[in-house]
């Protein structure tokens, strides 16, 4: 039987000429040299290495070892450099000066694809919220009373973002239930996931000068898969009044690869209608369809528990960055803010085990095993992919 | 009358040999290098220039543009740089070889001095949190169940901080009275300031291994000054449930000159006893003295209008790094950490404006300067100064 060529993907595969998500890889040959690369299939094109004609202008930011470079160059490089990847990975006349450049995705060690500047994670599903909020506050309203004319959000620890694949280690914290008089010492006992979709800033902004809905293209360069792990015993004791904080610090996934937002042209959708008038900066109803209809699966030890729609989530990444910057805030290179857990209407489409169980478990075992895949329609009927973002629980560190 | 030579300090003066923080400067000849200084008295010695014999060990580390690669090299170099630079300028051989070096400060620009990796911002003082809570939630108890339990931090923009004397924009945003119907846009009408005190992290951690108290000071380089600037109406009707957002996130200043720890030894106090016993993890009953004796003052267009002091603060940096890294987080060089706005028990110590006024203003007006200075006892009653954090006040931008 002969080994299928790289060119020729298999019917349907989310990685084709239409995806090409960008990552940083090593191979075992040069393990301390860091490459960015582009997935291709179960291949990885090596583009600090593309021949000529092959190499776009302004090649120089595919030498870097990480995507920051590329990311700062802003869209008219990203329009290039796709344009020149597309190219080399169909045109058959370039075949033969391609395929040495392709490594097995099995061969290469994937790593952090950019350096994460600051990192934000919002909140806006209207039934994730509204379902925790249930949980959390079952004496109060279930959502608060600005959730819907503002997309809330917070910032998290950009210092503990980890690629998908790092083990995640249980975090011990301070826990206390409602029955206990007071605070003990432990491993999280409610170790949980959020699965999201985050949103990878690319050209940095400047200080005082707000970002419009409208320009969320020239700023946003890609799309990745998040968990945004929490331990939600010690998330409920510390987060009155100032948000989580220890208990979602320990660790947060994001996917080896970055696909491009250009690839989701295709899977634009409107977002769900709105029940109150949006303030100018935030209304979108004459702009462009803010939602992505990407179809995220969750699997905990390769059983589905869940399918959520990110197609439902009340408020865009547009709007988001929006609202980011509205005060002035400025955005860097390698900014990376998140959805907030997705939750769909139905039972079968929560982000997250609180949401799922209901609240009562069960949580999250020692050697449980997390994957989070993605796809959303493309032209054609092809399937647009995200990367994967997968984790295994280890247990906590013994005393002390 | 002949110029004073920079080497003979006026008595009292905070920046003498006992202080010496780094700081990163330019000049005018040359405004795109940035160097390494010191601060002594009204001059910056120039580290980066720094001649044989007076050259430490590791002396590369001074040739950055930033303080980043003196931060990672750890406590130390930072002992044997801070060695070799109190012999530089106090002894009087070396004066001729010397005198080159110091820069009048006026003559120099002075920039951020370090890349903030991640912004933790905590909330230690218990008259603040008292204070604060009774006019935030005048209809619940003023401190939350968890206060004195732990100390309560949340992650803000690393993006946004800025060194000192740079301008602040007054943030617009969405406010919403309690009898507004909706909620409106505009610039803040209640801005106010937070004088608070930041620890800068200088060795990093290991990913799943938290930091004790007795670690605190082989990872915390320094002392900075802070002004956390608020937008309180932004503030309120955002931050639930998941904390400060936007109105916070506008800007953060900081000192341009970082004070290593050890300027502090003869400054260090015991924090205020403890009311409820502390989980091992942070109780420091046998620890060294973790509070730090500065006295902080806060001016407004020249008149001092509080004076806070930093000795009263309930929770220690040495239990806020132990904190923050409990749960498995790791530190990155560069990590920054502030208390908290510091408030002591008496009115004319509370460190914001929304306490000072009780929460009726009035707030910060255009044009209004805010600076914070801060000075702590040191050896022979010697002075340690922090370095000032200034910033005035720019209207806020046009519509839209």
């Amino acid at each position: 039987m002969s080994e299928q060529s790289p060119f020729d993907l298999p019917e349907g595969d989310p990685f084709g000429p239409h995806t090409l998500p960008y990552g940083v890889f090593s191979t075992a040959q040069a393990p301390a040299v860091r490459r960015l690369g582009v997935r291709f299939g179960r291949y990885v094109l090596d583009l600090s290495a593309l021949p000529e004609p092959l190499r776009p202008a302004h090649a120089e930011v595919l030498a870097a070892p990480t995507l920051n470079p590329l990311l700062a160059a802003g869209r008219p490089v990203w329009a290039q450099v796709r344009a020149a990847v597309r190219t080399a990975l169909t045109d058959p006349a370039h075949r033969s000066a391609v395929a040495p450049l392709l490594h097995p995705l099995d061969d290469v060690t994937l790593h952090l694809p950019f350096d994460v500047a600051d990192y934000v994670d919002f909140y806006a599903s209207e039934h994730h919220a509204t379902n925790v909020g249930k949980i959390f506050r079952p004496d109060g309203a279930a959502l608060p009373p600005n959730w819907k004319h503002l997309p809330i959000g917070y910032h998290g620890r950009a210092g503990t973002v980890v690629v998908s694949g790092t083990p995640v280690v249980r975090p011990r914290g301070q826990r206390k239930a409602p029955a206990d008089t007071a605070p003990t010492f432990g491993p999280s006992g409610r170790l949980d996931i959020e699965a999201e979709v985050g949103f990878v800033v690319g050209a940095p902004s400047t200080l005082h000068e707000p970002v419009a809905l409208e320009s969320f293209r020239e700023h946003v360069f890609g799309v990745c898969l998040v968990n945004d792990w929490s331990a939600r015993d010690i998330q409920a004791w510390e987060y009155v009044p100032l948000g989580p904080f220890l208990g979602k610090s320990f660790a947060t996934s994001v996917s080896a690869w970055i696909t491009p937002l250009d690839a989701f042209d295709d899977a634009r959708t409107a977002p769900p209608a709105r029940d109150f008038p949006l303030l100018p900066y935030l209304d979108d109803a004459d702009a462009e369809p803010g939602g992505i209809d990407l179809r995220i699966e969750v699997r905990i030890n390769g059983e589905t528990v869940s399918r959520p729609p990110f197609a439902s989530m009340y408020w865009t990444a547009a709007q988001q960055l929006a609202h980011m910057t509205v005060n002035g805030a400025s955005l860097r290179t390698g900014d990376l803010y998140a959805s907030g857990t997705v939750s769909g209407p139905e039972p079968d489409q929560r982000g997250c085990l609180l949401e799922l169980t209901e609240g009562k478990g069960p949580f999250l075992q020692d050697g449980d095993e997390v994957t989070l895949t993605a796809w959303a329609p493309g032209p054609n009927g092809a399937r647009i992919g995200l990367g994967e973002v997968t984790g295994r629980i280890l247990p906590a560190p013994a005393t002390p």
